[in-house]
């Protein structure tokens, strides 16, 4: 493969046991993107992220929100102090991840028309006529 | 070319019933994103890549590239006439998503350390001193 000249401590996505890897799992899938995606326009509340990231169940909007509030992507805030208001908002490094994410479902989103005649083609030639 | 014609089809990835919602469930995620991230320096053998997505499955490797290819992400070259020696590569909608999500996994790779002292604050925050 050739070496690779890094001046700092090198996180490597590709090698399993590097903490990078769970992180990207957190980011990206389906919830991570959406709930991250949500967020870029401002703080949202639980119950009007629940309804954004159409599809999401609570535990697993909650359980997306745990680990992105964990790596830092995501700040909770407590509005009221017996904290039934509760809001999540984006920190600089969520911010900088979320454009990052847009800018990948933007791409799909405007190749979908490429996707969909690839699925027909894939589709009918497994079909035959 | 019926298809592309369509171009003031609006996709949204936030609405569970749109069909770019199971595309992005494919092209991210760990494996989405890391095959499509390995291919992009070269065609690699389902081996190659086996090595390369580091902790891959070889079920969940098949799984990922069948689902790549029938988006139009990735095509299936038979270099023999057995069928013994399979390359996969991009296409061209895989090449612009690779080089966005490397885009991604770099800035992952680059802000890993503020993702472990944030890690570290939150743990320490739960369990005290």
């Amino acid at each position: 493969m050739g070496t690779e000249e890094r001046d700092e401590v090198e996180y490597d996505v590709f090698s399993r046991y590097c903490p990078s890897r769970s992180t990207l799992e957190h980011v990206t899938g389906r919830w991570g993107t959406l709930t991250l995606g949500a967020l870029e326009t401002g703080p949202l509340r639980f119950n009007a992220l629940l309804r954004r990231v159409d599809g999401v169940s609570q535990k697993m909007l909650a359980q997306t929100l745990l680990a992105l509030e964990r790596d830092g992507f995501v700040d909770r805030e407590n509005l009221s102090t017996a904290g039934l208001h509760v809001e999540y908002r984006l920190t600089r490094l969520g911010r900088d991840t979320a454009a990052q994410l847009l800018l990948l479902t933007g791409l799909l989103e405007s190749r979908m028309p490429e996707v969909l005649a690839a699925q027909l083609r894939y589709d009918e030639a497994r079909t035959g006529p």
